[in-house]
């Protein structure tokens, strides 16, 4: 506990800063008022080890950094080392990253970075599935808002981890008019809802911001297209009328495909040429890989 | 926002003191500096709706109270009314919530609320079916620490909400030696291990608190109940092992299974007669309930 | 201070959530530990009184919002009623709002609603100084990040409430590529920094997020068309440069100049076509309007 | 749990904010996780009952306001009824407040309430005793910077219940020199440390700071009078060594006594015509209050 | 100021993180904004000093690594040196701890530092005196929740520190059956509130939680171990009638004695043979230990 | 991004502890969730480099430290260094600072680091202005409560650099008796309500606090020096009138002068010979000083 021996420190990049305050509060619920079963046998401060971050299935790894913050909030001496990079591709059974300190520090930091890991590799790792049944193609994966409470950046980071790329991260970041929106706004006259909420919402918003509009049917994208859409979000839609919406839009603005859309599917969705799929399969419910800390 | 007609009010429970950080912290990730698409269209501020939370699977219901307080924090004249309670089980198709007031209010707290909704009645859901996979035994289901950062205590409950029991909230509820504990502690004379360790907490620790060991093989289920354990964790035993372990315990420990049981496998664990069985399979990776919010 | 009698509540609106922060702050800044002056003279806390916000100067109101939630922090039992609404131009004189309540809580009130009131209305009105010496033409106003610390979200609707319309709000709303990017990436082949950047950029940002590009000569405004830039920052140029660069953009990108540009020299600008302009004039330095809070 | 049916609210008064953070805390550290004790018996959330706050020892009340917020905060619809006020002086047995609304929130709020009053009713009703050990002399009792980390404020507020005055309330409230400041700054002419650091100061600090000098001897008395001190501590003199020291000071300054006073000696140091005392020992182990909380 | 120069840290271990936010606010409410004493003297900023923890009274140390934190808070220059471990006793006028550092910080860190190690001081010496009152038995002292608001934790710490045991931090951590709840569930058959109770509590809380029945008589003590309780609460009995209780009890559960007992009369108690004895004087109202900084 | 490598450090000394919220609030407000210009380059946390903060108007420096921490929390491995300090005059051109690290890091930190630069400088160089104006005569330079909310620390700061001095910092550091004060008590008899309300006040303030009492007629004047006010505001008075106030006065108290003052008249109010002039002039719509950062 000497302040003069721990020489330790707090580092923290400017990508930490942005989640310290999720890691902080998964630490202090589960380290609690103190680890009783740690606290009490004092030689475990004493023992000085080394334990390995060991993958059991083959994925995707992300939340490495996070795991270091973990660790380092836990006790500043210990040292993380990371064998590879978020975003990384490796196989069952692959050292992922070491950490070397006090035994009861050790303890302590587990499991919840192990936590942030399983969950976070899961994310990236699903992505790559649906990216990989993609591959070919020009289509790009995207996950939606649908994400688990207080982890969406963290997500949203493991989706680019498995080859995705990030949608807009919340409701300040592109106008999203939606059916709720438009039934709303176009009660005298639906046609026109699109049109008068677009030419709206365009003299009011930033010039960096994007309009996307959600489509239900072939009317609405032309109703889209033509109030000036930046994006049109083809709602659950088949293959075959995306492919007559394509062909109505002619690069005119963004396709987004979405809704309905499983592993199964998605290939035939990626062939229509629409530029891009979002789907919460891939942050919703995914399967957490099995991650672990070995002693050495 | 005239603040001398809306007399509205944050009604916080004790139960929502515990939870209200991690809903704030979600809607400030998904409100970020303000809806692009909404808070520059006033007129659906003006425009009074009622909005209906409907499940769209059968399922256990939970997280009504948080959805509650996301909008009640969103927007205290929203009038959130839920239609039945945590823990109920219901169908496809049910209203379970409905909530009443300005457009723009429900639209800004849709995505939260349904975020949470979705993952918690996941959980629940999911622990109902482990719970009913041994019904007609004595068995009880429970989680373990792996769980969703910053999610602990609304999993726990909504665990409960599935017909589980509690398992220890975190590092500070309960002792647990584990076998890095053991292997830390234990050098010179491993049988002895688990003697020494469960003999030095039990004189430091609260008489309230109890202590688990965790036994991989029969000799040490011996050492543990000698040592005065008051809790087995019988960890990663066939179902075999498990009665042999039984017919040693006799009552005088709480015999805990866990490891490598799956939803197939699960009740012919139960059928042992081991008191309560702990999975990380109903937190961990959960498939989400499909909730929806329809406007009246 | 009967908790039976005061049945009174803490209003918050899904707009106030994101400055509750900052309000807080600046109300612990000003009462610190209490209010030496009035917290021991008790018939100050019997005394009920009306007081009326009143401005001293023409000018836009910004920030009626904010002095509402000021003063029921800092008692909710005041009633604060504004009489215009934010973006509402007045003339000097004009009571703005009112508040009525508890003398005391009045008082300690006063200054910190007074502060925000005061620099709000600054910014609103410098802003549609700027916004009225382009009005006939189709250029907007707009801000940049020289804004106060702290108090950017602030600033930014009060821009809007004097007529100009929100940039990007921070560097996570848009990829922004200026000289100091392309230095850093261009060094072996300066001429096709930007290309490779924007080129680089598209393929990882989201679909939603658009890509500007500073140029400070006409080669530049030529590459960061040619790289399929959405926005053209046209950085310290003459009008007549900036006609030049717009005849070859040709509406191929949204056109924005900035630095260097005063209220005397804006309309130029503006006459050229450019779509925005965008100067810290109107966030940086900019002078107080005068407000003060009557007694009845 | 209806939000339709619970209009309640949390009623913030500007005193109640300065502590808030406090009573957050407290909270926060005695319900845990929840009650495992009432969360599962909900037939305690229906029972609606009385409870009453009764002192058992004969004290000065302080902390009511405290135990009214920390009421509010366990349940927005519990009503708390304060019987008396802060500051009043009340026997053995009577009931100081009362609180009514369902068993399960009183029993939750009672032991943070109790633990705030019975600690506080402590400070004030010690502060009573030296106040009255001085009565009918012009000498004031006021603490010292020696409180409960975390309590200053409410335990000044306490002081000031029990009859005593404020002293600063911390280092930025008021200069203070004392022997460790001079010993580092006087070293080459200890005579002069007093004029110079005093010289020094009044020309830095703001006008509507006094500035105190710890004076241990005579000498240093006169020192800090010809330095034009504010204030002047007389710390750990006799009675007699400080009649000296007023008979020099004639009023130039104003005169505090500290250092070593007890309630036994304190009417000595009081007839010396000093005007005002500090003590630790009105807030440093001050014996608790015994208050009870009997249902009705 | 220089960063350049200044390569320090602040080192935090698990243990910290559970107290920082006490130790952060206990600093915010002493150094206010800023030291009016220290700030204006650049001189102090330059002085290097080492100064001395002292103890004036012989004692139990308790708070050495909260004095740790608080002077890295105030300066990670600071380098602070623990002479002894928090739990050793000493004597008056040892050095406990040393700092060294710029005289400023030192100042600035003095009183906060000096007021936890005083308090938790008092705590370990004050539990030391139980301890030892019941030497030779077998009996253990703990604390109840009747502790100092914000500072469960340590004063926790502190009792250990003096010998002491822990007892349940809070609500979460044990059942804890007291006659308010009995009495509101009891009303139809009193005779079997605890029986009722007790079963339905076990079926409802974690297997790794503990159930403690209040008792007042000897007919409740055979009602709570016919339920099965873990603990039974002895509360407010005389010794003799906690004899026949314990006679009765036949370790079939630990029997806790609490309420009316002191130091003059806990030897009597713990020579009945209990197994634990609680009492809220070891934490509240405690006299505090002098302790003492010395320039050196 | 491995732990093992970057050993750096969070440098906090005791002035940074007090304002590191609003640096922490401004860096997210300007960071959000991530940057999307520089995130997505890898190669821009690859390249070191070194950047020059340098003004471009002849100024007063302030914010070097504050800007020092932006850098830390940003990227504890920058390494930022002061030329020269806050208070320092000086020319166009000068380089105050640089800083070196990642240029990711740099590209991050620049634009918050800079805002508080240009306004805090501004502050100091304005402060200045008032001080010239002054010199020769006896007279101090103060600022108001006027100040921008959560900078107030800051700018006072500012002001000192600028060669002014402080004024009480909050409600809590100083009595002001302003006209609502007095009208609020003084409705019986208003000539008696400044000697009313000093007499109250002064016997429940603390000795260390001073009463200032703001007269807006020589009658008021006098009524204050009787009343024993120490500190006399006189407010929105000529030069001629203050004159007589003070001869008046006679060093009974310090007289102030504040309303109505600028730049031009300010001198004429200094050769009055009072005390002290407060204006909200030196922080209210103060012009930001030009400063910028060029990579080097």
């Amino acid at each position: 506990m000497s302040a003069a021996l721990s020489l330790n420190r707090l580092s923290l990049s400017a990508e930490q800063l942005a989640f310290q305050g999720i890691v902080q509060a998964a630490l202090l619920e589960d380290l609690g008022q103190g680890d009783v079963t740690t606290d009490p046998l004092p030689q475990l401060v004493l023992l000085q080890k080394q334990a390995l971050f060991r993958v059991r299935q083959n994925c995707v790894v992300s939340g490495l950094s996070v795991a270091a913050l973990v660790c380092q909030m836990v006790d500043p001496a210990l040292v993380f080392t990371p064998m590879l990079q978020d975003g990384d591709f490796t196989e069952a059974g692959t050292v992922i990253a070491q950490v070397e300190g006090a035994m009861a520090s050790i303890l302590k930091a587990e499991r919840t970075a192990l936590n942030f890991l399983q969950h976070l590799s899961g994310v990236a790792t699903e992505t790559r599935r649906y990216v990989q049944a993609v591959s070919g193609t020009e289509t790009k994966i995207t996950h939606t808002r649908k994400t688990t409470p207080g982890l969406r950046l963290l997500e949203q980071q493991a989706v680019i981890h498995g080859g995705g790329v990030p949608h807009r991260f919340n409701l300040g970041s592109c106008v999203m008019l939606k059916d709720n929106h438009l039934q709303a706004l176009g009660d005298t006259n639906p046609n026109q809802a699109i049109a008068v909420a677009v030419k709206t919402l365009r003299a009011k918003i930033s010039h960096t911001t994007k309009i996307e509009v959600e489509a239900d049917t072939l009317a609405q994208v032309q109703q889209a297209i033509e109030a000036g859409a930046d994006i049109i979000l083809l709602d659950n839609m088949s293959p075959e009328t995306i492919r007559e919406a394509l062909s109505f839009i002619q690069n005119r603005a963004i396709a987004e495909a979405s809704g309905g859309i499983s592993l199964e599917t998605i290939r035939a969705y990626a062939e229509t040429g629409v530029d891009i799929i979002s789907t919460s399969k891939i942050t919703l419910g995914v399967p957490a890989i099995d991650v672990g800390l070995d002693l050495d």
